[in-house]
């Protein structure tokens, strides 16, 4: 079904449940002799990783990824690449009402309903335990990319508004990102949304969020007519992010209130001769194929369904329960889906990547 | 590449260019013995067809689909359906200047970029006319989920803003729809927009919009986890929409400024012991999965980018240049996505309960 | 379901019946800028063209190939390229017996098993009308070797044995396949085939017959790993023609009586210090990937079902008949086959050519 | 590039090389709620083990699988089900010159032509060992089988040649094949092979074989038109095991010294009204479509390449040189390949039921 699959030539097939022994990944089609090691991959992880700070959830684990194949004394050597890491922190704990009920927001009900089984252990394979290896994906990604673009290539996220608090775009730092717990880029709004969500974790409740995902230097011609579009398959890849209910490239939703003047991204020639756009409207994309310029994406980040207030259900068995759904978990999941949403850039510019050079990467003859 | 084929078992391949002799598409995977018929197509074609307002282009195409395999004695045979329209208003012109420059905000530019060739006549592959044979896939999709589900599902899709206009949701008809040109569910709001575009249209200018799809009937089950997610698929489906550069499912956007209470769908049983929901923020579908709540769609359509403004653009050779769009063009190319987006909904739909059928539609014997 | 197409990257995908009004294919995934007509393809469809002697079936069919799409001022475009053959000698005639029994050694029966319906009109999907696209298919495949590898590049087919009578490999003589009507290429063969097929035709039997088909100058470095192996790919696709039965490649069933010394293909430097083989066993493939020698395959195919002997059967009520079936048939369908088989050989070698570029295709900064 | 994967809806993945740390294999789109624990998987691999005579490969390996996802209390659960078993005897030894230059007839040279770099440790990624997960893939397959269409779905394979000593077909016993180390069905063949086997294996030579597998009890109408072929499916299965050189359905080559008389499978019917063949020269595939009768593949498998006889050969860095393949290995190749060949069939078989019961197993409504 290859339901648990993605991309077509950077492939990868992720597998695992929140609180079975292990998670993991197979990239299949990564070109050769790329250099890459667990030391590549880490650092990606440990950013997503939670219990990090008090706005995220307390669950500890050491995500130690390991490579079980496809590298060979430092490089890759264009076989699979399997990745694995093993669930340490799978507290024994009374599955009670989660394995009875349905928690309401969660996929609980449709898994059910779907398959007739579900693992109800910490959500099971619906769980956001699963983005942990699109981020260990996402890192090898970027290993290609670096190598087959150049490091002139980044891919950067921020989250951008929390419950209603935008920040201001005028006072963008990519640097400041790093140095709070919220991926925030504007530091005269940390303090507010550190209130903010110090105020719904003490309530048990939850709120949303707005990502915004950014990709520089990413070379002209990726995508394709129709169904290969590369914002089509953006919009694929964040909606499949877990809590994700909307996706926008470039203006977004803005387009709908604009005119046509007002959308356009003249075109000028630059100072070495290069071809040098106005404005981006269009967040890098043309008719589905970069244009060279900054792709532009965000993503809307529904409020954890996981909170203290009861919310009326169903038991497995049809009786009416009015849910508290306690446990470890994350005030704002936005923050967490930075590094995911990063991860999924990587992985659909690497496989459109391969696939532009399949297709138009051959230096033909003068015809 | 497939980058021209949509869905796995329901399949869809379109090829065709705008002023080329024909466009068409194959659909692999149908199952057998459904009726089908050029009349169950041809009216869905229709609704789409240019040229029937003064508001949308006036290129005069009669969209006459022709069956080409597939199907025998008014049914199918579970082979390829081959469906095709003759290209009959390739007007004569001169192609001088989309020939030799880059119309802002089209794919001339990103296509040249990508493969060095492109057939500019009319925009080529990259035209919306591409959209025809979607529109025709989405009516056999129609039929097959007709046959396999029943006729309680329902595909629709209405106009629900056009240049910063809304409509008033409180006045919502769908019969409404289908009575004036913009496809708009709320009579009190069609002068408004008629006055509007007539506007738009005198100045030479153009304007974005919002279509709404609504899919009811869809049975529980359909999607699955991580990249074969029913929301996710549908997001690629609509981003790969000509134009559209947003996507939200049930709540969309909103769910940044909202609470976990607020979002949440409280669920109970209703007068006949079923499953009932108390409110739809989900837009139908948790956890990649549909709920059998109504699955909810927006897109954000920009504005054709197609205007009498002069705006600043490069010849194929570099030399800066001002680019006027004329010819027959749409003011609000919105109006007729809202057929597209309603079959890129059946064949999404189609496509999933498939694949949900050869997985999970199994009586499996007492274990 | 995909179950029309083949290939990865170089996707073609067929449709059409036997006595529908026209047949079809759509080739997604050809690189841009290649030099492409009708021209080019016309000539290989011509060679596989049926009646053009008294030992293959007198079906009359002009088999007018057109290029609907994908093809602008004489090169590819990028996008798909879509052919097209209208069915021209769709002779009116009573389909009484096929319509209500099944021809034993058809498909009539299993289709009618696995769909429930089928077009019984010459076979329908079934027909070896159906390899005419493969064929057409082919010819651009050609093409894209032809510009992307060289002309050094030769694919080539012929007869090896017909009925039990086998040519005299020594004699083997490229230019004489196409100097009789049976792709033989052994001259002093040609008189006792022709003798033995023309006591087949009186008597309205049929024979087998073994077809070989060699690749000269494959880059090495084509085929993958485990499941996209190249000989794996070619023996699929070769057991995918109408009436084959068997596939080798190199020593083929010979291996099973060979021992390890005999098997081996001793490596030595050539005179340019080139590799160079001392014998080819192998068949051009090792661990499923191109070596640089020639790929050597051999098709075994059944007799033509088609006899004037009556054999039991049933009529699709059940009930017991015995079918003769009249009609225009081939003798030797394995005459036909060999246009096919050279034309499967060029779609898979195209296909494993771009993927093998997408993923090794790179030129690496020293690391 | 999916070249490690097979099947489109019991989608299997493997990955690991001889010497990595683990081999292991996702499978994709199991049904749920099947019963499935690795005590239904343990068996399978235990009857492929090396080192269970002195007539393979004395490699001692445990080969315990675990299943670190996609079942649930002894159930599985619709999501990936992943596979994996750590390598234990990876000896720790001299791989000077596997390292420094190419065994013939081994893939070390094509891998390093193709990608540049290969884990030259016995043999990485080429190594026979990889096929121990495609057993353990095929005993899940054989779990899916046995609930979706029961017990009496029998998959059997057995050698009938070796080194061109072929067994009497008329003792065919199944029993047999688990009575001596060779899965012979003729237990009056077996000392004359024990003889032979153990001359090749003194003078450190190998010789080839011929596998037949059968599959009974298989529903009709498995396979599809065209390139969904089952029987082309079967042949790119078994021609991707490694060693193996040809492949044949039913009567196979030998088709092509019969006449369309001798071909034909007569057909009645049976005592209770069934469909009734009086033959199976088709092997039970009919226009690439199962008719209900046994299925009969047989495959070619060459002589084991690793021969103590030296054979000239080249380094890594183009010197000349004579190799002798010492180490552990197989004499007869072909023996270890009788329950990889099994494994195949069973996944072919449940990939093609689901794909079956996908777009043909509805019940329609009366139309």
């Amino acid at each position: 079904m290859s339901d648990n699959s993605f991309g077509k030539l950077f492939r990868v097939t992720t597998w695992g449940e929140s609180h079975g022994p292990a998670i993991g990944c197979v990239i299949d089609g990564c070109p050769p002799r790329l250099p890459l090691s667990e030391g590549d991959i880490q650092p990606w992880l440990d950013r997503r990783r939670p219990g990090q700070s008090r706005f995220t959830t307390q669950r500890q684990e050491a995500d130690q990824v390991r490579i079980l194949s496809g590298v060979f004394e430092g490089r890759t050597t264009g076989t699979p690449i399997s990745l694995m890491i093993e669930n340490t922190d799978q507290r024994s704990r009374d599955y009670g009402e989660i394995a009875r009920a349905y928690r309401p927001g969660h996929a609980d009900l449709t898994y059910d309903l779907k398959y007739g089984i579900r693992d109800y252990r910490g959500g099971g394979r619906a769980s956001a335990r699963e983005t942990a290896m699109r981020v260990a994906a996402g890192a090898v990604a970027r290993e290609v990319l670096k190598i087959l673009v150049g490091p002139e290539l980044k891919i950067r996220g921020a989250l951008t508004e929390i419950g209603g608090l935008g920040i201001n775009r005028a006072r963008w730092d990519w640097d400041e990102t790093g140095r709070n717990p919220f991926w925030c880029p504007d530091a005269a709004t940390v303090p507010a949304w550190a209130d903010f969500l110090e105020g719904i974790r003490k309530e048990g409740s939850s709120t949303g969020a707005v990502v915004e995902v950014l990709a520089e230097g990413v070379p002209a011609g990726l995508g394709a007519p129709v169904y290969g579009k590369l914002d089509a398959e953006l919009a694929g890849a964040f909606m499949g992010i877990n809590a994700v209910k909307g996706v926008e490239i470039g203006d977004g939703f803005a387009v709908a209130s604009l005119r046509g003047e007002d959308n356009a991204d003249p075109l000028r020639r630059g100072k070495e001769g290069q071809l040098a756009f106005r404005s981006n409207h269009a967040g890098g994309i043309l008719g589905g194929i970069s244009s060279g310029q900054p792709i532009v994406a965000r993503l809307a980040i529904k409020p954890t369904s996981s909170i203290l207030t009861p919310v009326p259900s169903l038991t497995c068995t049809g009786e009416e329960i009015d849910i508290r759904t306690k446990g470890r978990h994350d005030p704002c999941v936005g923050i967490r889906a930075v590094p995911v949403a990063e991860a999924m850039m990587a992985c659909v510019l690497a496989d459109q990547l391969l696939r532009h050079h399949a297709q138009c990467g051959w230096n033909l003859p003068a015809l």
